[in-house]
């Protein structure tokens, strides 16, 4: 079976791999659609992740679905042609994190398609990709394997509007109109936030949002303060998520909050030194929150995908052949082209 | 100007009454549309509520919208022309409810067409409604009033569900399909539950419930128990809003929640004297939330209808003309024929 | 070894057993101190629980504390001569209950001294008890075993208080002052709480709660109605655990909670068809909740009681040695007599 | 009589002024104690707040108690000789935030002892005050006005823990032991934390930390990572209040947080650009509150103080007569010698 492997900055490699083994409770998926993430982009771009960079070839990609080949001794919740989307999440299963909800914390993780262990965890850019039978949640038949495999970054987002609670009849904006921050527009729309504005610095990808059901969208690289508002000088929004990972559009949220806002940080910032208008977050008693990838919220991303609750079809701008898959990286960098780009196994 | 005003039992009579002068800060509503709820069909049956008499000639009505015909001094935020819907919760505004967001439970609460103090708050079944312009809530130009006079009810709903947390993703369950239970799915489907059954007796109300987005409904007049899952047989909804005000329909709702799920009480029984099935509500560690009328959302209910987030038209069943008034009460009060029924003024 | 079994109603052996070999994982527990708790009591007065009489010989208790004699394969979290209190719940460990932190609401739980299932889970009144290290939480040299068995019932008591939030300042009613009741009062008061009522209908369990800091005792059996402040007449607490399992106190605590007052439900009741005041629960917008075992806060219960942060020493009224394990019961069963009854083994 | 005015930087005079005459509802108060609080000091050294200078002779104070010596017209809440501690938030009592208990984030809020507005809300730095009588909070007979005048910074401090939810069995951190650290340390004791450790860069505030409750003190200036531990590299706290204003403690704060934990920002920064890890924010999904002032807890403080259940003795470090108010500015500029100051009128 063929993997996109990557061994360099930029190179990235169709390669030829043996199948393994299943072992007990295991399932071989041949992946039919698979994501790239703004994780795989860094990879491809710097062959590193923070401090962990890439010592040997790798396997990126953790947004994957596809169909049940073959399944070992004792699984009995897939059968063979079952359509499944994979959770890249392995948390330990056992630490306190693991057993309050919060597995997202827990300390011993592995998640696909990381060089943060050695040797790395690779990823599902591949024909085929063994996996444990509870990393699997079944898809239904009517739902191509392109939407199935939005349900990693959609959990995402699921996770993110988890933490800002109900979002009913709020006012909502989103900064970064990119995959995650159009995720998010359409999380927050399903829970009912009455009005959501989204900033970006392109025009391409606010189109997209506007087509999703943004209610305004903003062009934060419009000369002036597009987002302001006189009447409201102290800031209109309840809830914000940052999907940026720019410091300015932080500054952005925090200045648009309404005291006694919340602001749901989502997008990472390259440098890991943020400078905070600290005394618009005090003044306004102002909470912050991060969101780590996601927790629980897998199988329920999978089910608003695939009972059409939402629609994640605006959001795939490409889909290119394995063959291609070096075009598919260099498409998804360029983010006047591309939002979400798939490749076809 | 001709109000709709109580006698006796069933004893509803069109009179002529004497316009009032304007004091400062209040305005004069010419009314265009007012909706019957189950406690106008109360009083009209029982001429009293609970232990509480009608004892003078009572009108009406707490469910209205119109457009303002004169503005008393020191009137500022709505002008002659403007189209309102009136919030009939009047709260004294300085005790520690009112103080604190929970102004519903203000023991000085006045609440229009009720009739717990004497002289009783009359109501808004009438031409003509005076009151204090912070009980008007601004209607857009092309809102018709009919719409708008949905914000009473639908206040309701939006404060039953904010009582059960976010409900993105839950499973839900409604018992009772009357206007009520209609609207707490119509607000439930706008917070983003995954699904929401509904139940009731007559298969009437459970067409409109279908029309409006449940995802399945469920007359609970069946032979055998058409709601129980075996496969989960200790349940399997997250939150359930119990509109109906009968006792097995509660029992319905604490049989079918899931452990640690949670019920919202929104219907009113006839007997105070309810037996509830403790065992079940204990093992399964269930919260119960009882949510009476609303208290801040008004304004909301108003943006929200007026926007068309939320489409109230498929519950408007019925409207008449003032002439016949009798003739809305009697079709409001037959489930079988009617959803909400307006009167026009 | 010794254990006390229990065969039949009020029939209850000390009887010799055989040391079963210990398996990977597991310690065997000298056990030192075991507390009675009421579903011991009622066991031996009914000889069932609800509809699950005791089927076999049965040996009861779920509070226990000893030291560690012996340690199978593999154990590394605790050593011989390891002083240690021993949680009686075995939750599945895999489910979404115990996954989220709610695990006492798991439906594969294993409960030490239950007679649910069958062969019945045998319980620790004996002189020996074999265990999974994990089941173990380590007590420090210092602190007696007596103490260290308190830490079930008041992992009980932590669990009802989580549920009503940060009890900080808040006005507290505790009806029913048994050892659930006096330990509530205990968490509560640890808690924050600006006071702390306590109901019974005897005077002698008053005077202990009275003797643990409860701002005022009342004896709920004396004439007229002790509780009642005419100056609020809509009740002036605003929390309310209910620990007595008797319908009229549920009734006083729903009359005396303030609006949007919530009631904690500990005690259980004889007869599961509880009739509950649906007027003052709807018009108050009462939150009631039950609390059931408790979910994860043992390892926290042994760590307050042996810090000294909660003195429970003025809870254990009675200990016996376990030839006088009969009279351990009798005496436990007197309410006039007994708070906490202990059986040293 | 006399009143502590300022006129300059470092230049504060005692002058004559006359008594002013009440007004409808007013009360005038003989103020017997008043705290100096850090913003007093600030005023003392700067002669302004951010961009407010003081522009006009400012008296300052807004820590204080006294006995009422004279009513206005229509009061009817206190009496001639009663006790109070004087509430010095004014929010407008009509908008959204004062409607649903965030007053501290009212757009219009007078607070005494300001230079934000022109002419400057002038404090309580007086032998006598007018005031609201809803101003007022009744104090018993036997309660200090030295310890009355605690309300203010305790109410800060509850409003701090409130932020924080349950603190019940929590592992607590403060960074900063000045009198609104150690009122925090106070509060999240009383509210059940399991552990409080406490740092500062002075030994001294750290003795009165320890003489009140703290579980261990950190000097945060000893060489090292006095506060780190080995066994817990993710952090060891559930809770920080960050009550110092230093960015180093911020970072402390969120480097020994663990995963999931909540800070608390009470303490204001010089410099409102602070830098903050974003990285260990992220990664651990921790949540920043930040804690401006206190909203509803006045009343409550008073009460707490009263009843002797917190014991605000420990933290009054000196108290000055009316004539030595220089003496007492400065001494309480000196955080080697001084907790908390008092002046006496």
């Amino acid at each position: 079976m063929k993997a996109v492997v990557l061994h360099a900055i930029e190179d990235l490699r169709i390669e030829q791999r043996d199948e393994v083994d299943l072992g007990p409770g295991q399932v071989r998926v041949r992946i039919e659609s698979g994501g790239i993430c703004g994780s795989d982009l860094h990879y491809f771009h710097h062959a590193r992740m923070g401090d962990f960079p890439v010592r040997e070839p790798f396997v990126l990609g953790h947004e994957a679905a596809g169909t049940v080949a073959e399944v070992g001794s004792g699984v009995t919740s897939v059968a063979v042609g079952d359509r499944v989307a994979i959770n890249p999440s392995h948390p330990c299963r056992t630490c306190d994190y693991c057993r309050t909800g919060r597995e997202n914390l827990c300390a011993e993780m592995i998640f696909l398609g990381s060089s943060r262990r050695f040797p790395h965890v690779q990823g599902m850019f591949a024909q085929s990709y063994v996996t444990h039978e509870r990393q699997c949640v079944a898809v239904p038949a009517g739902t191509p394997s392109a939407v199935a495999a939005f349900a990693e970054p959609f959990s995402v987002a699921l996770h993110a509007v988890s933490h800002a609670g109900s979002l009913l009849g709020r006012r909502v904006l989103v900064t970064g109109a990119g995959p995650i921050g159009a995720l998010c527009l359409t999380a927050a729309r399903l829970g009912g936030a009455a009005s959501i504005e989204i900033t970006d610095v392109l025009p391409e990808p606010l189109k997209v949002a506007e087509a999703i059901g943004a209610t305004r969208t903003i062009n934060a690289a419009d000369p002036g303060d597009p987002i302001a508002d006189p009447a409201r000088p102290r800031g209109r929004f309840e809830v914000a998520f940052e999907c940026s990972g720019h410091p300015s559009a932080l500054r952005t949220c925090l200045e648009q909050l309404a005291p006694g806002g919340t602001l749901v940080q989502v997008g990472t910032y390259a440098d890991p030194k943020v400078v905070v208008p600290a005394d618009y977050v005090m003044v306004k008693e102002l909470t912050l929150k991060s969101s780590f990838r996601f927790a629980r919220e897998f199988p329920l991303a999978v089910d608003l995908l695939a009972s059409g609750r939402v629609d994640a079809a605006p959001l795939l701008s490409h889909e290119f052949d394995l063959a291609d898959a070096m075009k598919a990286f260099r498409t998804a960098a360029d983010r006047k082209q591309a939002m979400k780009v798939h490749i076809r196994f």
